[in-house]
């Protein structure tokens, strides 16, 4: 596996322009390396190397691609460009590429189809991107029931062929509701007079309308390398394979980080314009806070003038609430996401983390006093700042316990919004009873 | 599928402590929902669970459940416990869970193990937890190539049974090296007199001491479900399954998104001191960059004293350049973790991202500037908090794209310490910037 050399290669000839050169070292990749590739890649140089790519292997690497990295790939190309990449390719990854796509190219691109690939790319598209539907692949090998192991057999060896990650076959009744998985192993293993039937593992599959996320769970928790997709009724529509399932999980995991950080995309080089228009947004929720936050500290202007020592002291008091309930805030989010966190324990985390508050804020509250009696020579300043500080990382424990629990409640994603909310409360608490305190035992009137 | 009414009923039962129904309704959850639920549990209530399953099940939830709720777990039992919740395991997950015990106890277990297992663990203990050879099972069926497939057909149904997610069979010369992968369906599909070796897939294997990041990323690319673990000269170790590796997924997306937070454990319940401990550090460290913001301002005490509406506005500077810097900074450390990001584009990433810097800078510099001089009805200071506002977020953008990088070189996680440097930036800079332009200018001596 030389694969740095190759891609060391491939940036040099790119640099000297041996386009050639480059054509070549690009058939020893492998499509997904490829993707990475172009991902890693800024604009300009990127759509040099996609007119180089073998257009046989386009789909390929399309399907191995981010959704922005495609999505900008897609606008470069004609719509039978994109009908010819599709074509070779399963058609759970083409409806993939097509979701991304407007609707009237999806159709010439339809169109440009023979009529089974057509009936099942639409079968797929007619489900959202993030449900078990909208995943599943229809290349499905039916068996029936009530057939003996042998002719399931003999029928392989007629086949001659089976779909890629296909570790069992599925099993239907007369009216092609699913029954359950035949696993390959078993055709091998048993004895070849024992019925379908007898030896399948029974399953009721997923319902199509499974959210991905759920799809993520049942193969985790289950272990399982391919499940079969249902309709309401029972019948068999297709079958979700791992692959998938973990591009779901890398998707997911990816996009908490992100959605963290007020950032919607996921493309390292996308175009410059949109990124700032995207992020800029986030700017402005947050000026808010911040705003609020020197509104609060404009209520004791007064008191500063007279300590100036305050306004030196108390970006410390905000800013360690904030790293401390982003902590219990970060726990939590994951303990949702991971299904561990709900309404029932929310209680018990909110005692488990009040107390780590507790412990930690008394022990802050100490060092900082102790520091700021030593830079000011005041005592009285430092037990006001020893005080605020308790108080500001007991409260924001509790409530980075407690404000995911409430915005899931309230239907917003915690993951987006629970950064932004935290800060609001420990930037105003922090300042505010600093700040009051000061104001109230420190200052004469 | 009816989890969610067992486990309320599940919850019901325990609070009303009839330990009988709850031992019933354990038995009909699947042991990764029972993983599930112990780590939705406080500590007392986790052990009163615990100590109802049944323990010839108990090794199997223990293999789902995360590593800081499975060491909680481990220590609540005797070693002829773990010996005996492990002997029904597959090798690897049985590997798995000795190596969170101490060494003596993990003796102890291997010596009430047969010879058989003993060897086949002790191999996979040999290497290190986050490697190929630590995620490896060594339940591999090694077939010959120079025999045809009928042969192997009928050592197949001889066997009797293959070890679960066998998709394919490993082929390997007279010396047990390891020569590629029989994928089960050819057995079915080809015909029986042709040998293995025609009909193989050739492959390298993966080396036992390749990293577990590296594996899942090859799992990633390929699409595999199992692949090969082969030693340093090529000789057949054991086989990685697809499930092991979504388990490598997983564990890193929530390892980044914890250590960002400063947080090393995974345990929504652990205990309260080892969790304060642990948190404390990351505290202690986020005071050295509070303590450092607070003597930049304490160097401008003089200038504040004269102008309070600084006191009142530097929090802004400093937060929105900590935002913008944030957003660049999580983009470039899932570049680094994805492979997309190297020394080669750092200089791009750079480019762009200073021009999404200047673009959100020049904006958000305009807006504050009106509402500082629309609130404090001062021209100059609208000017200069702009002023500071717009080098604050070109500096933030540069920084969130070099520090990872750096850092990297010099082998520091980045994704630990990426956040605390960042911000030390930006506070220092922004709190540096809009006091020293308002000493300079606003301010007379």
């Amino acid at each position: 596996m030389n694969e740095t050399t190759v891609q060391q290669s491939l940036h040099q000839a790119l640099d000297s322009e041996q386009l050639e050169l480059v054509r070549n070292l690009l058939q020893e990749l492998h499509p997904s390396e490829i993707a990475d590739i172009l991902e890693s890649m800024p604009g300009k140089a990127r759509e040099t190397l996609w007119d180089l790519i073998d257009p046989e292997r386009t789909g390929d690497v399309l399907s191995h691609a981010q959704d922005a990295v495609r999505a900008g790939l897609l606008e470069l190309m004609r719509p039978h460009e994109v009908a010819n990449a599709t074509r070779g390719l399963d058609t759970d990854d083409a409806a993939d590429i097509l979701q991304d796509l407007p609707e009237d190219v999806v159709d010439s691109v339809l169109l440009s189809m023979d009529s089974q690939n057509r009936e099942r790319l639409a079968s797929i598209l007619s489900y959202a991107e993030d449900t078990a539907g909208g995943l599943m692949n229809t290349d499905v090998v039916p068996v029936r029931s009530d057939v003996s192991l042998d002719v399931v057999a003999r029928y392989l060896r007629k086949l001659g062929d089976l779909p890629q990650q296909t570790d069992s076959l599925m099993v239907v009744d007369r009216d092609n509701r699913y029954m359950g998985l035949l696993p390959l192993a078993s055709i091998l293993i048993k004895k070849p007079e024992i019925t379908v039937g007898e030896v399948m593992k029974a399953d009721d599959g997923i319902a199509a309308l499974t959210t991905a996320h759920d799809v993520a769970k049942l193969f985790e928790q289950r272990d399982l390398i391919s499940a079969a997709v249902v309709d309401e009724n029972g019948g068999l529509l297709g079958r979700i394979t791992i692959d998938d399932v973990v591009d779901v999980i890398q998707d997911e995991a990816g996009q908490a980080v992100l959605s963290m950080a007020g950032l919607g995309e996921d493309d390292m080089f996308g175009p410059v314009l949109a990124s700032a228009r995207r992020r800029t947004v986030w700017l402005g929720i947050n000026l808010l806070t911040a705003l609020l936050a020197s509104w609060v500290i404009g209520r004791f202007e007064d008191t500063i003038k007279q300590l100036v020592a305050l306004a030196v002291l108390m970006p410390i008091v905000a800013s360690m609430g904030g790293i401390a309930g982003n902590q219990t805030l970060t726990l939590s989010i994951r303990g949702l996401a991971l299904g561990h966190l709900s309404k029932a324990n929310a209680r018990s985390l909110m005692i488990k983390e009040g107390a780590i508050g507790v412990l930690n804020g008394l022990l802050w509250a100490c060092v900082v006093s102790v520091i700021a009696v030593i830079w000011f020579k005041d005592p009285a300043l430092g037990v006001i700042i020893g005080l605020a500080m308790a108080i500001n990382l007991i409260i924001a424990a509790l409530s980075g316990a407690l404000i995911p629990v409430t915005l899931k409640q309230l239907g917003i994603d915690p993951a987006i919004a629970g950064g932004v909310v935290l800060t609001t409360v420990t930037d105003v608490v922090g300042f505010m009873t600093f700040l009051g305190l000061a104001t109230l035992f420190l200052v004469p009137d």
